[in-house]
């Protein structure tokens, strides 16, 4: 070893031993007669100090040394004079009394320290150098010590980790496929999976009746902001189950981990169904850190002369606690929020409760009877502000909760720190796509209505709710899952209904089929998001930087420049040809 | 839950109680009066009585049963009279009071029991039944346990796992890699990783000093048996070390996995280097379970007229002990098997120790003396028989290594239950292809040579050793890594060798070059093949067995059809033609 102590160990408990650290200078301080180095590993920083006085040829020697060397220093462990409290090692320093370059380093397109000098674009980059950052750095070990616990409880509670095929078959239904050329099969192709979900239902069948796995998917999907082609998912599955008992168990380890990286006592997750979470919030991944639920204005609003309330499918508004005395300004501010594109509205209409009246941007249409009516139906009080939208139930709904999240942010209701975690229950089985006219699984082709709709099927598919469950945890969506089809007459019904020829499900699904006839047993599962499990623990935005060597958003590794041409003979070797240049030629 | 216990968990500590059971129907016997259901799932089997006499209904309605089928029961836990005494649940019994059919099954195509009547292509086409037979889902449980076992043994030694992108960038040295088309960068592609490696080394340039993972990698080789396209590795790296180091970190790990799964204490690891592998055992993974080590026999043997000997570069034999009786039969065999057109060669000579005399197929040419000098430079004594190959160095000493392994297991010496480690050490770095006149790395172009022989890389790049290291246990690689290269200069003196020009290193190892120049530190790791690190530990020849989904030899999974044709769209989205079928067209 090129050490025999970290940087981050040594202590007065190590004075007058002679210690070889390794490691990158953060910095050097030439005070002239002295020199002092912080050097820098994994663990911590530790002071080093060059006497030029007693030791002169060293003290020349390290004249040239610049940030990010990497050194191995020998010496004795002092006291220090000017402790440091910030850091462990802040009670000693080591006099050096050898020393040897084990590589130099050119100046760093940017600096590495906590906050760093360096944007978005040059940080990945060089990502090797931003990894030495500590947030990063310790993002990683965060992410490493999560994993650990997460197998050690799923392990204690009999789960077993069985590893998927990454080299897999292209089911055309859900998300794009990435596809892997076979050389030896000609002309046919892999495909990377988006989740091991027929795999796990596959070892169902087999009897392992509590498997898990943290796994890489893949998903070709157009990347908006923090998606990344490539994530990292805790895979699970259960046999002889109901919702109840999946739910159950995966709250256990939800509480673990709370309790184990947060210290937090997590209270019995709360339960809404689908359709509470639309009507309250307006989404089905509520940030149940604060209230602000949505009161339907329909029938209140309706009697007047307002045309936009009286053409709208849905009137709806929240109550902003102690607002009345926003200003003008303010006002507009809101009125700006909901018009961005991203939302998309044409405006909204506000309600201040102030002492003496009610002042709404509606004055001309409702009395202070109608705007009263409308207060107490919303139990807003003297001082709030009620802010109300209207439109078609969907789009409305969707708008007026970004505008709920957006006053919870300005009334610091969403606070770092506090973790409500909430199961979202019941969703619908089926989402209509107006484009293509047909239906598409809310969740996946697989999962399971509830028993009592099965019938609906046939009749009303729109209304068949789904034994399905998100997990949503501060306004992300964490998790999700589902009891599955486990009788081969429902899976073929459920295929049909999204539009599969006959021939289509056999072709691509036929091996569950015929699985399915060999004795299935009723299982469920979920799926957690490894990534932004870890960005939502850690009060981070992005799932980035929770990952060693992330893609940008246009899918590349702007580090190792990927993806890139390949040589002509890769192609020849695959039988394949890139068309688009030809064209461009013809 | 749709049981209270499982099919493994009950014995005469639970009599009198009621339980519900749910799993498997694996063998029904009707006695007519009395039927028995053998129920079972992943922990156990549960006998099942129904009396006709007490319940006449249930027992009717059981008669349809099969095996295979999914059941729910319910009834007493009541003593056996005829006790089980192989089975933990052996002691009891249960008589059912309700049961519910939770899925039928079809009769299965081979009998689901340790011993399978079914053929290898059928047991993958229906892996999932396969899966079921306790051989195979213990080797997936021993997998899962083993997996946990390294992951907290690595942590406690302060490793991390970092998971490193799949969506990588294709490189041509090495073997081929798999390649995935990017639709959002078009005419680009990724390629899937071979191995972490310059990402692990990326992060011991980002300081994470101790890394580790166990991930899969993906390499598009002709397969050859037992091989596949994916496989799983434990990846390790480590950064401040010398080889010692790296070996005597690892040495531990193995100590850990042999004491933890096998209640062995491994002695320390001997150590032999590549050149003596080579000359005592003709390969580089001997199996040090026995010894008969190769003895040359060039000048023993050159004196005389027999031309074999005379013209052969290389005259090597082994000893055989206590094997002077073989009959005629038994030396042919041998013949036979050296002329195997896998093994090639024309023939063996050989020399039976007898009583009185020495009897050989060379008697013709060497005279008793010949042969006693011969015996005895072997160490061969009376009994023994001496078995002697001729030929070019590498090629004899490959053939004597496979009559040596043949010998070992017609005379018992390769046990099951017995193993022994080995470090080979001092790899050479580089490799002369003759087909395509340069040299390849031996390991890959990242590994260190040995300081020492840095010179001569110009001079004699032959003779350039590495500081690279396998480990073998039984004759099988398991591991292999080596001390890297962490300087620029070395780094591109190595490309340059293995001719690459300049731009070729800067285009393909750019990213890696660049990195080098901002404090890279002395690094080195190792790789485990994870696969067939189960299948040794297991004494089983074949890593399948412990791969929950399989390929076959032609890189096929025979249960979902993969690889597979996939959509005309798929293909113009990615602006991709297969050109071989229009070939044949035209």
């Amino acid at each position: 070893m090129l050490r025999t102590h970290t940087c981050g160990e040594l202590n007065s408990s190590h004075l007058n031993q002679t210690v070889t650290l390794s490691g990158w200078i953060q910095k050097i301080r030439n005070l002239g007669g002295m020199t002092f180095i912080d050097l820098r590993d994994r663990y911590g920083i530790t002071q080093l100090t060059f006497n030029s006085a007693t030791l002169p040829e060293l003290h020349k020697k390290i004249e040239d040394y610049g940030r990010e060397w990497v050194i191995q220093a020998t010496g004795t462990v002092i006291e220090r004079s000017n402790k440091n409290k910030n850091i462990p090692t802040g009670d000693i320093e080591i006099v050096v009394t050898d020393i040897q370059v084990l590589n130099s380093s050119l100046l760093p397109p940017f600096t590495i320290e906590d906050e760093s000098d360096g944007g978005d674009e040059l940080r990945m980059k060089y990502r090797y150098l931003d990894l030495r950052r500590n947030p990063v750095k310790n993002n990683l070990i965060f992410r490493h010590r999560l994993a650990l616990e997460i197998r050690n409880y799923m392990n204690k509670i009999g789960f077993l980790e069985i590893e998927t095929p990454f080299l897999i078959r292209s089911t055309p239904e859900g998300a794009r496929d990435f596809i892997v050329p076979s050389r030896v099969n000609e002309g046919e192709f892999y495909a990377l999976p988006q989740s091991p979900q027929t795999f796990k239902q596959l070892l169902m069948m087999s009897g392992f009746d509590r498997y898990f796995q943290i796994v890489k998917c893949f998903r070709d999907e157009d990347l908006r902001a923090d998606r990344q082609p490539e994530f990292t998912q805790i895979d699970c599955e259960m046999s002889f189950v109901e919702q109840e008992d999946v739910l159950t168990t995966f709250e256990g380890l939800v509480r673990h981990i709370f309790k184990t990286f947060k210290n937090i006592e997590i209270p019995q997750i709360e339960r809404i169904t689908y359709e509470e979470a639309m009507r309250y919030y307006g989404t089905d991944k509520p940030d149940a850190r604060f209230d602000m639920r949505f009161v339907e204005l329909n029938s209140l609003t309706k009697h007047r002369e307002f045309k936009i309330f009286n053409e709208a499918e849905l009137v709806i508004g929240i109550v902003a606690k102690g607002c009345a005395s926003y200003s003008r300004k303010q006002l507009d501010e809101l009125v700006d929020f909901v018009r961005r594109p991203t939302i998309g509205a044409s405006g909204l209409i506000y309600i201040l409760c102030q002492p003496e009246n009610y002042k709404s941007s509606v004055d001309k249409f409702y009395a202070q009877e109608d705007l009263k009516r409308i207060a107490e139906h919303c139990q807003a009080e003297e001082g709030d502000l009620i802010l109300i939208m209207a439109g078609k139930t969907e789009k409305v709904q969707k708008q007026l909760g970004e505008l709920r999240l957006e006053m919870g942010t300005r009334l610091g209701l969403r606070s770092k720190g506090v973790y409500k975690p909430l199961w979202v229950v019941d969703f619908p089985l089926l989402e209509w796509d107006e484009e293509t006219q047909r239906f598409y699984a809310k969740h996946h082709p697989f999962t399971s209505p509830k028993p009592e709709h099965i019938p609906l099927l046939t009749t009303e598919p729109a209304k068949v709710k789904a034994n399905a469950y998100d997990l949503v945890i501060n306004g992300s969506e964490i998790g999700g899952g589902s009891i599955r089809i486990h009788d081969n007459a429902l899976q073929k019904k459920m295929f049909e209904v999204l539009g599969f020829k006959a021939e289509e499900a056999e072709e691509q699904f036929g091996f569950l089929l015929n699985a399915f006839q060999y004795g299935c047993p009723p299982h469920g599962g979920i799926a957690f998001g490894f990534d932004r499990l870890c960005a939502v623990l850690s009060d981070v935005e992005s799932i980035r930087d929770f990952i060693a060597f992330p893609k940008n958003n246009s899918a590349r590794d702007v580090m190792i420049d990927a993806p890139s041409p390949v040589t002509q003979e890769q192609l020849d070797e695959l039988k394949l040809k890139v068309v688009s240049n030809e064209k461009n030629i013809t």
